[in-house]
């Protein structure tokens, strides 16, 4: 689970999480309000909820995390019978308000906002076509070209704008739309970013992980297809299949270490998942060891998987600081140790003398790896294992993962060895790809791997990296 | 002068003040931050920065005053060489940061970022029309309008896109436009608001008036042009006169309250015209008094130009409390007549006994009017005259001043005799429409006094009202 | 009238104002707050509210202006009969929330809370013989001397304890103590500050100006007496005369600056006796001049007084910015000019070609004045003359008022042609002291003049300066 | 470990945390910052820091958490060799800014700052003795109280003064103290709160607990004896032994629950004792069960040891949200099933047709408890059993903890058997009182367990109950 207490630094970042409700006679407002509480792991930059009462749009938005950007006096002037929400991962120094979602328009046919999952890899592209025919943009997201190509192709039905811009747009998108009267979700054909239907009572939810379903008390009805349009309105739910079997591309590190261990994707339990992977791991790479204890909190179902199969005793051997917060003060340079720390403190009766195995769920630059191993020791720790429940992060993600630059990814430029040098470990052990797809319970050919394997599902376009960096920057230099 | 610590409920309201810049070699984004402190009076509700550095934009704006806005890190954050700002006006209930200005865009061409003073009377018909080619607004500024316009018009120069779209758009507008390397003012061919060109050294200033000229220490060179755009890059300053001859029409209000008293408008000082127009009220209107008594503030040109003409005594009878702010709490119901109070304290040693003239800019609903009459009474004086340097306000405006609707306008309603009634004093007289003319010392055809008169220079739509209320409403809810 | 949008850096600062009110049946906080409202002028620093409901009391306070210190919430929750209030003014750096008032205690006979306007010369002294005692102290303030005195002598009745006090304490002190059922007011025996009774219908109100009884609709009853105690309880209103003919030694300074306008002290309406001040100048010092023009907003009474008697036309030739506020971000050392001409703009049109006399009410460091006349000479003025309506500043205050220390005040130091050089006046001339004294129309012996002649009516401690600089400093430390 | 994000509402509320260094060379503002952080389980209300460089004092202290009320600015500022921190728990509604630690004063000997950790039970009959003196009092906290004993007695040296002013007070204290060049750490006879000593290079440390040492890189020394003054200066640590031999009754909730698992006291591990206190809880209570799960996070130590000692597999069946902050929206009534699944989430995929043990270290009013078992059977749990691993809460504390009034307490007033109806487990069982002292591996007779037992060790007052509620309230009203 994405947890902005962790040590998420050396962590890949989910970008986005959606929850749209339909239903008249509820406060939809307040029920979107709860769902991005139960996805405030999937973004913490910024939170926005639009809202349409059949005539009117109201929108609020801000950055901050779900709690911050909201009050009851906010909420309770929302008023409507269809609502989007949206929350936004947390960049260090880019942060900016205007890219906060979901955005809202007016085109030909009327009002229209959307709410946007994913990173579109043509997107620089449709932007100059447009640009050419006198588009304006305001930002450089994907959300603002999707919307001024539903307004080109806007002169027929919404659902017939949407199926054309579907053609032109490629990447990986789970999308939310809201017009006047209708609640739209789409998921790219590959299946990259999660969506999900539900219904509480008569009202459907669309949203991108099952836990949000259970806290607000809805019922989960199934998964949105990859590539399929989901359209409510007042004749209830419809469903368009854009295109007929594409090779479906689900993110397996929703089950890694993004997704919440409560929500369920394909019919399968996250941490369930992430259990089975810890037994996997542990039955590829068997250590003698006296105790196994978890990287909290990310590593904690691997670590009671790995310790159930391998019958060492699960210990919690690294106490985390519960509040962590965002304002912390960093430590000056000689009080760098204080750093690592202060979010977690092993404890030296559970750790001395002991043969260690601590898991973690995975391993992007290794620093924060380095620091434990090396805490560990300082404490007493005999033998120092890492044990890592995914394979190698070799390679960036283009689909809307923030995997950090490919130069910065330890397992991208160095053999396995000089990690465990580096690492300072003892022993050192991935997961295989192989183990940890397997261990979904899931065919593993129905994922994007890529981060590991380099296998992309959709075309990377040449230029790669992120265009928005290069292109004009900050968005145009809001920061409203 | 417009003040927000004044009466101000009772005044019409100036929509917008612009300064840009373009000057090597200078802190653009302080002076500009200086030029907006000079203009705050013309609008109080948010303030913005945009500047470019050649290559990229950066911008901050934001809902309060300019102080509030912006403080040093941000100033100092933002290099370039070409800088435009703009404050917007305080309304009540519906202020949306995201009709702050400038408006920053990426069209075919690159980065524009537009600031606007004024209203156009048919930005519905033209949203529409755009909105048919593809089009999407996030806005209901004219704005946002004149923006698409010139991105589809943006194959070629940026000149020669704001020629097209000149002709295109209807109304009063003042704007600044500033691409990477070009600074651009353009102002209406009627001249409805100001736009005057300085110099501070090399570099060229453009902004709505003088007195922010002198604030930063440059010089005044001339007022733009109606209908004509100014040009300035490093090549220098570049005059297009886009239409010859047609009817000038500058907003009289400007000189009669909207205006800073330090300004200049061809060639005539704001605070001389006003004394002026006191003596011409003198003339017109004289009375047999005691005291003349200005309302503070924007009340005391005139007042000191009746005195002088008179010879009756000049005093000042009504005390403004100078902390007057904008979270002041409300008196309760039963409190109500502390809140006039609050602001204005009439001084019973200067009053009593005494046959007062209170001599007040103008008037638009009568509501402030009444309570200080009554309180000049309470307070002992004998007789309270009230002359108004202004005709009565019997018309709404359409070029971008609030002066209410028609139906608040008192004068639009009510004879001479029954306001006098309402006001409660002994007598009630305004200046006439031609001796407001006379004293401004340009000719009377020059003018828009179509607040007054009911003569619209510029063809008003059918529609009329303001369509942004009826249409959509809430700017599509936005409340960022 | 102190000013918070005025060039007050080179101005005296006024301490504090008092606002209390005993009544049944009345919304004393709100009542309190608009009189704290009326006060803003007595100090910009901290605004606090204490209220007694016959059993507890209630306390809000915090940095600030009333109007951000204060909100409805705040307000309506803060029920009871008595309330007293407090502002305090602002100094540069070391403003601390622990010296905010009114202060709030327990004693050994109940609750008791305190708010104070001036300064107790023998602070010191009495503080440690309370320390051998055994008191302990939280702050430096005088205030809180004055209540551990009075808990000292508090086993009887409060009016003996403070009768007590009233013989140990030296200095300048109106105080407002409130226990749980009665309010009283004390003046020290000189009544070198303000302490004025209202009438609210059948409530009693203690405050420092009668522009607060004004403001809330109260009427002025009478000046409290110096050495006079003042107890106001469910009985009504009890005097204690503590001491026979002293000599009373009224700030004079009050007239000159600190009130406001619309204040009256012993019979005398403020800005009258400016304006009488302002026709002494001009009898005093004739001068031959085309226009006088005051320094806003402090000098305009003063102005119309001087052309008044002189027949000289009043002209406004510097024009303010009313949005001068306190966040302002000072212009960098090239922009310094920019500094005064944000606040005042000289307006060329008046100013042009004359002979300009400029009228203001005291000079304390020469700064302002200096850079005044540079920016009217450059404005084209053709000779300046600065008339002062105050004598020369010579000595600092220790009652209460912060003049700088000696060595900032010019006068102190300088010739009166050195000033004239400094400021770079064709003339400098000085109202008398009999001059200024007589134009209050009361007796020249019943003022404290002291900071123009030096002759201290309270005897000044050896040890002179501010012992709470050199005495723990920063009130041990708090900045809460 | 006490958990802001937990579900602390049925939880016993620690009241403070303690840090204090004294070292030269070293920043001892930031190594504060970064004990009290490790510290915030302790109290999340307020925290300050007052630092002396040996002549003055410097403090800072907010409402807040650690991270809200510090930053580096602040910090940086605070410059010299001794510091002493506090945290304050967060109750709901009274939140007073004055009662924020530490306080400081000047008394006749100079300046003392002082942080406390319990409570008196005889402030109130001391306040009075000292009230008849003359002492005043700003707060109803006992630390005041403290302070005003020291300054009594405080002719001689302080270390005398402490041990007169430690005669006369009653309860549990663990207090700092700092003069200008003295840290000064005190623990009351019993010993019911804690305090330790720790090294860092020269530098002493006295602190709550040892994970506040662990953090800041220091080595643990030992705790500081019950009844014992630890006076450390320039010549080093000098400790005073005030008493011989009282009863010891060291807190036995620090180990339950109030205590960070990562903190020793004694010598002894706390996670270790809890997860101790699970397998006794296993042997005397043993289950038929086919899964283990902890009440997230403060029952998972137990849990694991339950797991361990029954052998039945250990899942983490109810999913905690990490961002459950404080500014958290309440759902409304019809809602208000979602506010424990906003916090807590059942998964069904561990759950369904599971036999369940939950273990949860304590239960105070039992309300939570009743939610999650109701969820547990509603997400398909066939059976659910709850353990707790602390007996019944039968008794108040009254010395420093807040465990709800007794009338909320649900053992005091039901049976087991009504309890268990009421929460609705299929079993219910609380470990012994033996069993929990004999799981710290410490001699039972030196703990307190009167909030079990209803033993006290020091005498209570026949007022009992909360005087400060009583007298005066609300800190006589000071909302700062």
């Amino acid at each position: 689970m994405a947890d902005l207490y962790d040590l998420t630094d050396d962590k890949p970042k989910e970008e986005c999480g959606l929850f749209g409700i339909y239903g008249h006679a509820l406060d939809v407002a307040n029920i979107t309000y709860y769902g991005l509480y139960a996805l405030q792991h999937r973004g913490q930059e910024s939170a926005g909820i639009a809202i349409s009462n059949g005539h009117r749009f109201s929108l609020h938005k801000n950055m901050g995390l779900v709690a911050e950007v909201f009050n009851e006096e906010i909420l309770s002037s929302m008023k409507g019978h269809i609502a989007i929400g949206h929350v936004r991962y947390s960049t260090t120094g880019s942060s900016l308000a205007v890219n906060a979602q979901p955005l809202n328009f007016r085109y030909l046919k009327g009002l229209i906002s959307l709410a946007h999952n994913g990173n579109l890899t043509n997107a620089n592209e449709i932007r100059h076509r447009l640009g050419v025919n006198g588009s304006v943009f305001q930002t450089t997201t994907d959300s603002e070209v999707i919307v001024n190509l539903i307004a080109r192709y806007g002169q027929g039905s919404i659902e017939e704008a949407l199926m054309k811009t579907i053609i032109d747009i490629k990447g990986a998108y789970s999308l939310l739309v809201m017009t006047e009267n209708q609640l739209i979700g789409v998921r790219d054909p590959h299946g990259v970013r999660p969506l999900c239907i539900g219904k509480l009572g008569d009202a459907y939810i669309l949203t991108s992980e099952s836990c949000a379903l259970d806290t607000v008390g809805a019922d989960f009805i199934r998964d949105v297809e990859p590539g399929e349009i989901v359209i409510i309105n007042e004749k209830g739910l419809t469903s368009i299949l854009t295109r007929k079997n594409p090779r479906q591309a689900f993110c397996v590190f929703e089950f890694v270490y993004l997704a919440r261990p409560d929500s369920n994707f394909a019919g399968k339990n996250v941490t369930q998942v992430r259990r089975e992977m810890g037994r996997q791991l542990a039955r590829e790479c068997p250590i003698e060891a006296d105790i196994v204890i978890p990287v909290p909190d990310s590593g904690i179902a691997a670590a009671l998987g790995y310790a159930e199969e391998s019958g060492i005793p699960y210990m919690e051997g690294l106490m985390k600081n519960r509040y962590i917060g965002r304002t912390f003060i960093q430590p000056h340079q000689k009080m760098r140790e204080i750093a690592v720390r202060l979010k977690l403190n092993p404890i030296r009766e559970i750790l001395e003398g002991k043969r260690v195995v601590m898991v973690d769920d995975s391993i992007v630059r290794g620093t924060t790896s380095r620091q434990l191993v090396q805490m560990l020791r300082n404490t007493g720790a005999k033998e120092v294992y890492l044990l890592v429940s995914s394979p190698p992060v070799n390679y960036p993600c283009y689909y809307g993962i923030d995997t950090s630059e490919r130069n910065q990814l330890i397992a991208a430029k160095h053999s396995l060895e000089e990690i465990k040098e580096y690492i300072g470990a003892d022993g050192l052990h991935y997961i295989s790809l192989e183990g940890m797809l397997k261990a979904t319970g899931l065919p593993g050919d129905s994922f994007c791997a890529a981060c590991f394997s380099g296998d992309y599902a959709i075309p990377i376009p040449e230029e790669t990296g992120k265009y928005s960096i290069e292109d004009g920057g900050e968005d145009y230099g809001y920061h409203l």
